[in-house]
């Protein structure tokens, strides 16, 4: 490790879609950038959460002079609260509404006393450590997102992700061009960029075409419309409140994290709403249909979630009927097409008519396609440049596009989660690699007990179930003196297969009286009581094996009384 | 039910994407048409295939004068050796590659012998009972399908499933167009079609599409060219085959389906192949990388198919290197998402070159868009027209597409697996629902004992897993005699948790302290032990909810000694 390298280190983001989380190092010095959670995969069986592992920075010790976060997304602020007491609590600076939507993390964690909160601003700059950060503002499917160009005492960084060029954002506030431009003429040493839409051609629409669609739905409605789309994208509920407002609607904000989200866009002026449009859920039922306009929650078919609770007619307000119309204002989130599915499904069941899917314009993506990737590349032109916030083949494709400009391979760097690399005038190169881990939250722990054996266990459990057997040995003799009884779950219907069960006693039965003392001390030694419990074990997994085709985990607990 | 009404029950395939199975019923008289499988939804923890529920047919006891196979995929044909024996062993009606697939899953069954198998062709008529069936050809993703016209008592029936209009497909042999315009000369009471592309506008491009993408992607590899497809895609396989040979390269087979599907159509001349083009795996390592294409299994990231043991360089003859080109010619069915793009992230990680994805032409689909689907209905003029095969926005759309073009919503019905519908001149409606559950397999089992209950049972033990508390207590005195003893999986890694184990096991100590002898007897009453494993099963299930915020299973099992 070279002392007047920069080093800059992925905890989460690299050749994975979620968990954003880097550090930038520099001697002693560090700062980190996001600190983002990943939604477990259908494998990862009760986890809740997946961390960025931060073991690198508690084994270095460097100083952090601070978290900068880019916005206000889970995958960039939602390991703030379980992360930042394990790294002796930097300050963490974000925009307005970036520290808007943090505050209730903290709060929820007891750390809003704990954890110093600084505003930052697009066009301001910021000095921590040996490290100058530029925010400028970007485009992005939530407000007041910024991008950092960073000096540092290697070079200039620009660290610029979940962006696209939009001109014509809802807000009117573009991404910012010139700023881009003038930070190209610094001549960066390096860009980290996000690349989760490098397989789609062209631009991303502007956020705007959402408009005239929500226009040519509310036109012909006749009765309630119902919206659903991600609680965090204000704009879009702007455009929902403009639109409702245009057509004589009120709105009703529906499903806790779009209550949350509406009430503190508007407290801290992200959200025009004009007077009296937002009602309450209760106040619902003293309109007519055709005068209600639903925003809620649920576009990615979260079984708890607003949405699929109405398609459940399990919702208190809202009870889908004939003549309701839903907008799913979203593209279903790789793996979790089958959900969004079902519930679509279930409001056309329930007479709805649903608007959905790439047909109808009623959803653009917040991430640049490959004309706007080409085009940062271009203005920026960095020495080196790493694309991540994406899975290893959006890195790939980004590499092709990258060296279709001119780019040679040695500059186009591709870690992995957990990947050091060095940069210095003329060089930057993936050095190392450090932990780098999923850090699983399951209930309150985090990390530590809920371990890959222990995933390993629930993926048995879930296929065949459990099936314990449990006898009691005299603890002098050795014999068996009650058992074996046999109890199952998520293996057979107990009621239905009292043959089974009755014959796989019968088998431990017949092993077990060939069960001698081996130890001859009279006693039964721990190396029988081992035996024993694996021969129940191997004969129970092979009998049912031979007789069912399943092998559901075979426990055998051998009390000593 | 009137005794002159045609029944047509949905055993299968209605509101649902797989195990297509239909019944016509006339008086006594019956027969089925198609008996496939559904593969499980991610929460259908352990289940490896669902059946149609065949019980309507078993209680009714009407004569089934034949099964009727449209064509060999799995949706089709995979459930018939698992459902023949429960109805006395009809025949089984299909085409020559039909019955050449169905073939070893009834050798597999040992019912080979049992089984008469009835060849029919395109352009034939048979006799079963009183229904006369009429195949005639149709395109879809697989060699020699065809649909039927079936003339009933009470009205000639169209069965069209599993079809696109293709005028140019690879085998030339296109839907027989003619013969539905036939059909629809003679007023056909009902249709039945599939409609699970009722949401794609327009036409499907034809097969002969595929040949052009292979061409430009043979023309330029450099190494070796694997592609992966669905195995019975003959027509696919026909393309690499036909391109191979014009690029002069050889093909080998890889995937145990690949190897059997090209050796059964091969045998039965579904597949033409230029003398020595085909060669078996072991022989590859003779000929250079630029003369050797691979056509396998895996295309929907199946983890133990060839393309997936590929990418984790875990397949014997080929493992995959930078200059390797992998062409994945398929687009994955809703749910397998997340699978196929890890195997694409891997197998760019090793360095090859994948092609992919929508914006390439090397997938087309099997089924009608919107505009044949429109087409369909307007040569046959049905009175009466059920959508199946899709989901049931699918089904939605379709009445959509029909309403569109002046049929009435009396004229088409929507059914659910297990409805009952009845028609008769002018007269048809959903008339009743008779059983329809989900039947599954697991293992050697059928239905039965695994139930909805195991399911659930599978689904919490995947959550947090489960945590068994044993104790024996002397049968007399009611008096613990040994243990607690803590036994857990898939909850915590056990020596990380030493701490939350041990004070669970005080929690129980002290909750059992407390515990007295409720009956007065003397003896351990049945009430008490009812008592005795309540209160455990509640102390511990608070107690560690309260510490950890999870909720394993709590299994209490008390011995009586």
């Amino acid at each position: 490790m070279s002392k007047n390298r920069l080093r800059v280190i992925s905890l989460g983001g690299a050749g994975e879609v979620g968990r954003n989380c880097w550090v930038l190092e520099y001697g002693d010095d560090a700062i980190v950038l996001d600190m983002g959670v990943m939604f477990p995969e259908n494998e990862m069986l009760g986890v809740d959460l997946i961390l960025p592992d931060v073991t690198y920075l508690q084994e270095r010790k460097v100083k952090i002079h601070g978290v900068f976060i880019t916005h206000g997304h889970e995958d960039h602020i939602g390991a703030l609260p379980y992360l930042l007491p394990l790294i002796d609590l930097p300050p963490v600076y974000g925009t307005t509404l970036t520290l808007g939507l943090i505050q209730p993390k903290l709060k929820e964690h007891k750390l809003l006393d704990k954890v110093e909160r600084r505003t930052i601003e697009s066009g301001g700059k910021y000095t921590a450590g040996p490290f100058t950060i530029e925010p400028f503002h970007i485009a992005h499917s939530i407000p007041d997102a910024v991008a950092f160009g960073i000096t540092t005492p290697a070079g200039l960084v620009v660290y610029l992700t979940d962006w696209k060029f939009d001109h014509t954002p809802v807000d009117n506030w573009p991404t910012d061009v010139p700023k881009m431009a003038e930070l190209g003429r610094r001549n960066p040493l390096l860009m980290l960029t996000d690349c989760v839409r490098a397989e789609s051609k062209g631009v991303t629409p502007s956020e705007r075409v959402i408009g005239e669609a929500f226009d040519s739905i509310f036109a012909i409605a006749q009765g309630r419309i119902i919206v659903a789309t991600f609680a965090s994208n204000i704009s879009r509920v702007q455009q929902v409140i403009d639109t409702a407002d245009a057509y004589g609607r009120k709105v009703v904000a529906a499903g806790r994290s779009m209550e949350n989200n509406v009430r503190i866009a508007q407290e801290l002026g992200y959200l025009r709403v004009p007077e009296g449009v937002l009602i309450r859920p209760s106040q619902m039922s003293e309109y007519r249909d055709d005068e209600v306009v639903v925003v809620c929650t649920g576009s990615q078919g979260e079984p708890m979630a607003a949405l699929a609770r109405m398609a459940n007619r399990d919702y208190p307000h809202v009870k889908i009927k004939p003549g309701d119309t839903v907008v799913v204002s979203a593209t279903p989130i790789p793996g979790n097409e089958t959900s969004v599915h079902k519930v679509i499904d279930n409001l056309y069941r329930l007479g709805a008519e649903v608007v959905y899917g790439s047909e109808s314009p009623i959803h653009v993506s917040g991430h640049a396609a490959q004309e706007e990737l080409k085009m940062a590349l271009a203005l920026l032109r960095p020495q080196y440049v790493v694309p991540f916030h994406g899975d290893y083949r959006h890195m790939a494709i980004y590499r092709k596009l990258a060296l279709s400009m001119g780019y040679t391979n040695d500059q186009v760097l591709l870690p992995e989660t957990g990947s050091i690399m060095e940069f210095s005038q003329d060089y930057g190169e993936i050095t190392g690699k450090g932990p780098g881990g999923l850090i699983y939250v399951d209930g309150t722990a985090i990390g530590g007990d809920v371990t890959n054996a222990v995933l390993r266990d629930r993926q048995m459990l879930a296929k065949d179930g459990i099936l314990m057997v449990v006898v009691s040995v005299d603890s002098m003799t050795g014999k068996v003196i009650a058992g074996p009884d046999l109890v199952s779950r998520g293996f057979t219907h107990l009621r239905q297969s009292t043959d089974i069960i009755e014959s796989t006693k019968q088998r431990v039965r017949d092993s077990l009286d060939n069960f001698a003392d081996y130890d001859g001390q009279g006693g039964v030694g721990s190396t029988d009581l081992t035996y024993l419990q694996r021969k129940i074990k191997d004969t129970v997994s092979e009998f049912v094996y031979q007789q069912t085709r399943r092998r559901p985990m075979v426990l055998p607990v051998v009390m000593e009384v």
